[in-house]
């Protein structure tokens, strides 16, 4: 493990995406949203897919020249086509479009359809609450969990987000509807160490911590077991249905993590009450939180809290990251 | 277990509501309900709760002659007040409003504060589902779940509903935030049967299937460990400050399901595309699903077929109730 600071890891995969021909204004946005996946403790959405998004470039799934563009709506809703374009790039003029609507009516929702891969969910939610929005929103992709009890993996294990704007720090609660995300699991394997919960299944068919067996698998578990998976479907079809695009089914059979539906639901809490209010109901409740004590030096966080300590800590001390992959990203240059 | 006609059961609990001076057509209202959540087998928000609601009436928690009323808002969201009116009541109405607005403008939102308990959450997906609108709403209720590895209730078990309309049978998840419900650990307890998987702590803090040892301990399993209190979290938050309202940890301090806040989100399907694609999506989804069998005779199920399934039986053969709760409840006549 080394670790870069973060100019420097932005300014790299900037300039690996511009070798890629992608424009610098794109670029540089680009890089940004994924350097701050990094700089978050989210690798695997950060740098780790940087060589992913190089082969989906060159392989042309992603076309970074390709705008997104209307398809549907009025001032309130707006549908749009990703045409298969830089996914995080469309994901965040989604987010910049819906807070518009928001800001203007109190609410707003943009449906996009035939977009690329978002990469890290929680980009948008925290985008929404640094501008002072609520955000809801959630992405469907390829069929890679199994629905209870099943042993083929038919739901996607999409991403929910819902993003709270507060003075004192943003609650961004990223959900994914596996237990642990495959990047977790990996790292547990590789360190040949046990899950903290039972995260998916055995050779054997049973409810295991072990890494290794489940990878072996290939049966992840959904959060809640029958709920999680029930919880993705419904996401699926909402993001698919509203944005006129493809459902988790359809990207399976395409067998490549393109041409995905999205949906962005954004609120702004000002016309609703005031900050104080606010502020004060959130801390409240996380005080509340606080005194409740799980062990020695541990407490119940808020979603989001770890995040933003993570993000303090790597801003000072640089991002920590495997020394393979900044080699391997570097080599694009 | 008796069986009893819908008609015969909805005529019953209209006349106990009646008894307790609610005006007729209120308590007609929350007759149906209530008889058609015991009709899709929901006994602990159907029949079951109709000594808690004559009590929180006769204890005037419950003020049946109070109307909501509008706080604020446009013509896109509005807050109302409760008022601490008839939960079932003011949450349908507050069904009805939100979908108008969408009906006019293809979404809108309703945030609705002092309410009482709204009954079964799904009531409000499959009304809005059956008139042609997806509906996203949810409520907070008493902390009376533990944030992941706390020995303190401190969340909600805030049931989350997401339904879509679709003419073969709407898909309505109707979600809390415990693994099991109180009603069905405690029917488990009473066979002194094993859950189908873990569903709470026992005296040891060990993860256990046992329901005895769970209501003994009283530590239920959030969905996904820290994932479900997380979202229990954030949808208490957005609920309260959108409405102006209560959070748990208040409603905690009243010590009684009083004065809770809720979210109504709608949108309507039909101004983002036609109905054909709609349909072909889902039931392509549902057909993949079907095709996946799970064990001999059981198959893959979508988030509210098995209501409809019981639905249907029920309505055939009459509704299925323990003869206590039946004589109880005629005992208010």
């Amino acid at each position: 493990m080394i670790r870069i600071k973060f100019e420097i890891l932005e300014e790299t995969i900037n300039k690996v995406f511009l070798r890629q021909g992608i424009e610098p204004g794109k670029s540089e946005l680009l890089a940004k949203i994924m350097s701050e996946s990094s700089l978050d403790g989210f690798q695997s959405h950060g740098i780790n897919r940087v060589p992913m998004m190089v082969e989906y470039i060159r392989k042309d799934f992603i076309k970074p020249g390709n705008e997104m563009f209307q398809i549907g709506g009025n001032n309130l809703y707006k549908q749009f086509d990703g045409n298969f374009g830089i996914g995080p790039i469309n994901a965040w003029n989604s987010t910049t479009e819906v807070m518009r609507i928001a800001n203007e009516n109190g609410l707003g929702l943009v449906a996009l359809r035939n977009n690329n891969h978002w990469q890290r969910a929680g980009t948008y939610g925290w985008k929404a609450a640094n501008e002072g929005f609520i955000l809801i929103c959630w992405t469907n992709t390829i069929p890679n969990l199994p629905p209870y009890g099943s042993k083929k993996n038919l739901v996607g294990n999409n991403p929910l987000v819902i993003a709270i704007p507060r003075k004192g720090g943003n609650i961004v609660l990223d959900m994914a509807m596996s237990q642990f995300s495959y990047g977790k699991i990996a790292s547990y394997a590789r360190r040949n160490k046990e899950l903290p919960e039972f995260g998916g299944y055995d050779e054997n068919n049973n409810l295991t911590k072990d890494a290794q067996a489940i990878r072996k698998k290939g049966r992840h578990l959904p959060i809640g077991f029958w709920k999680g998976s029930s919880l993705s479907f419904i996401l699926d079809i909402v993001a698919a249905i509203l944005s006129g695009g493809n459902t988790t089914r359809i990207i399976g059979e395409k067998g490549v993590d393109t041409g995905l539906s999205q949906i962005f639901i954004a609120i702004d809490p000002s016309k609703f009450g005031d900050s104080g209010f606010r502020e004060a109901l959130i801390t409240q409740t996380i005080e509340q939180f606080k005194s409740v004590s799980i062990k020695e030096g541990s407490d119940i966080r808020y979603p989001g809290e770890a995040t933003l300590r993570r993000r303090k800590e790597n801003l000072g001390k640089g991002i920590p990251l495997e020394e393979e992959i900044w080699e391997k990203v570097n080599g694009y240059l």
